[in-house]
């Protein structure tokens, strides 16, 4: 691999971040400038969503996005910044409601917006959750207006408001078939496949690859399928990865307690794989902590022993890798196409990724 | 007023949403082909997505836009007919979630989406709200990238895609907006129409307008005084005509029960001003039915009563007539610049509307 003097993918993703924080930060200050003359609820609702959006993570998007207008160019490039600022509106509004569905008390550290409310007006379930629902809604709108506003050729805003629009549906179309993978029979792999792709390859990263060659001038729908394949060789091993942190990483390391997808039902990677390999009296146990409402750290170390003696984190790990090195191999075709050092980034950022595994 | 050969505003409306109605239909069969390739949870949330559309009412919206692209021209304009299905389908993403804030179980005659759901998932409300949330959500991405793929220009797909992705973030403010009037102290009209202004007007009047010219060829901006100034007139006087209705018209008339607004502590224009008029013993009783969970319809019949006795039905009523005066006024005011015919079914509807309320 032929890296030039690059810095390393976790420096890239700390500059993009960096630099996108402090807009998101300015950003949210203009709409606040715009809310309705009378009323303290509608301020109130965007300072919810300001604050979650700016507890950001790792800002994966962004750096996407800003490596994907690299590839085509170094320079600066208009209507990058309304576009980042378009997908972390997105991913807030499918938080906002992703905790409303799953009934969460916390998220990124603090409360969810939902529990927000809820603390806000105690005895009152009915009004926080309603105005929760119109606090994720309110980033939805707020994400495409802000591409269909950006300081670019309509042309361009048409194209990445496009992109975006079809992110959310489809988005929202993973979220309802991750709901169904908790009913009915154990899905098989490619209903897990599918539900990846759906609920976040396709916003998180395809289009971020999509809007930022859009913006860098280059047509993305010339290299569809190769962006779509990165895409979602990204996106299930990013899950992946989540599903097998949740069950055999530390609560430490993670953030939030282990086991919370077996705890609360969730047919992860994880739990389907334990599911496949174990029988008789474990899967017993298994099933009994899928079921129950009671399912307890012991519990969780138990399903976590199960799974370790049928050899489920290790060929999790190598699924993990392999997936990675398609996806750096799919990024090593864009050259010579392509700029070196984004391509590089591109190629590296999965294996890094699937290092954190470990 | 020149009406030269026009048909009636009934008529016309009749006609649009005829033809609406069957377009409708058609776009739900496209969309329907696109789902994800497994699971039944996405196509009945598209199916249920559908129903909610397709049971739709007057469809005032759509009317307005094609009137208002026959303000400059009579020909058949390209781009309406998404331009009136982003309307209608942004209109079902507000219902969906607006039967999930005020917890109802009906919509437009038949169980509304949340309730659908319950009803498909009896002891699970919780995954009936998820999916309910998460089809409202659906109904609005459609609602944006149906004009973001519309067969015009890009131009023109930007600069719809912006009314409405405006449109939809004011409309949530206004619902959060909504959601206050119901706290503190008893709004002022101001507040009353602030509240009117964005939940309704703004997506229900300005932005047919704004859509039905801009497809026409016509710049919106430049006469955007005008246009706001009859959407607020307009706006207004529908959410009037609504309150009024719910207090003193006929259960039969409105189609759902009388007195709703009042059981269910809404401080609607009605319930504002016979708050504003009651003194001693009558306040009391209105006070009563506003706060209490067993508001029965004798309780309604009494606070119509006081109503009426303060001449709070008879204010109502003039103060439509002067709203609705007013506006078709302003749309006097478009002619000779816009095309006749048109222009004199922006200046009869208001008109037309308000002697529903009788």
């Amino acid at each position: 691999m032929t890296t030039g003097n690059e810095t390393g993918v976790r420096e890239r993703l700390t500059g993009h971040r960096d630099r996108f924080d402090a807009g998101f930060a300015r950003y949210f200050d203009t709409v606040a400038r715009e809310r309705p003359s009378r009323g303290v609820f509608v301020p109130e609702a965007l300072e919810l969503v300001r604050d979650m959006s700016l507890r950001g993570g790792k800002r994966l998007r962004v750096a996407l996005l800003y490596e994907a207008a690299r590839l085509v160019t170094p320079e600066a490039v208009a209507g990058l910044e309304e576009a980042a600022l378009s997908m972390e509106l997105l991913h807030t509004h499918g938080l906002i409601h992703d905790d409303i569905i799953d009934d969460s008390p916390v998220r990124r550290g603090a409360p969810s917006v939902y529990y927000a409310y809820r603390e806000r007006f105690p005895g009152r379930p009915q009004t926080a959750l309603g105005l929760a629902v119109l606090a994720g809604d309110l980033a939805a709108f707020l994400s495409l207006r802000v591409l269909l506003t950006a300081p670019v050729s309509p042309e361009l805003r048409q194209a990445m408001a496009a992109v975006q629009a079809t992110a959310g549906a489809d988005t929202v179309a993973g979220q309802i078939l991750d709901l169904e993978r908790d009913f009915g029979p154990v899905p098989d792999r490619e209903m897990l496949d599918l539900v990846s792709e759906y609920k976040s390859a396709r916003y998180s990263v395809l289009a971020p690859l999509r809007l930022g060659l859009l913006a860098a001038g280059a047509d993305p729908a010339a290299h569809d399928e190769g962006l779509a394949r990165y895409a979602t060789l990204v996106g299930v091993g990013g899950q992946l990865r989540d599903d097998y942190l949740d069950l055999f990483a530390d609560s430490d390391t993670v953030g939030k307690p282990a086991g919370s997808d077996l705890r609360e039902g969730r047919r992860s990677y994880a739990v389907c794989a334990v599911l496949a390999a174990a029988t008789g009296r474990e899967r017993e146990v298994v099933e009994a902590a899928l079921a129950g409402p009671g399912c307890r750290p012991e519990t969780v170390g138990q399903v976590r022993d199960i799974a370790r003696r049928h050899g489920v984190d290790e060929r999790m790990r190598a699924d993990l890798n392999r997936l990675a090195e398609e996806a750096a191999s799919v990024a090593a075709g864009w050259r010579p196409r392509w700029r070196e050092e984004a391509v590089a980034f591109f190629e590296r950022l999965p294996l890094w990724a699937a290092r954190r595994a470990r």
